[in-house]
């Protein structure tokens, strides 16, 4: 079973990587860029049946800082 | 409008950091895990009405290494 796990930093949360982003768009002549935020995308391939309880202990346990950051799964 | 672009590592290239999110759930008794991959997330909030060209454009020329790393937009 793949899954796709979505992990961004909870909103307030510094992201200096996004605001480079914003920058170096706005340098290479893209205007209208007004906010950017990265996060990560962690794609995993599970056993067939795998609870959603053991999923979702993988992402508390390391896949997310659940302090600064909010994860989502999407089973694909 | 707000843009949400996937950027994953191309099929065959390496990818360290999902080979040591495998190796960690493994050793944290998560059983059943046979791959993870990692990729990047990117949250852009643009003006209305930005051509998809421009977007490809960012993508091509900042977001993404287009040598090793594809990459997927979506309109959220």
């Amino acid at each position: 079973m793949k899954l796709r796990i979505h992990v961004t930093l909870k909103p307030g949360v510094l992201d200096p990587q996004g605001k480079a982003i914003e920058h170096a768009l706005a340098g290479l002549g893209f205007a209208g860029v007004n906010g950017a935020r990265v996060g990560k995308l962690i794609e995993l391939d599970v056993a067939e049946g795998t609870a959603d309880a053991d999923i979702d202990a993988m992402c508390r346990q390391l896949l997310a800082n659940t302090v600064i950051e909010n994860y989502r799964v999407e089973k694909a």
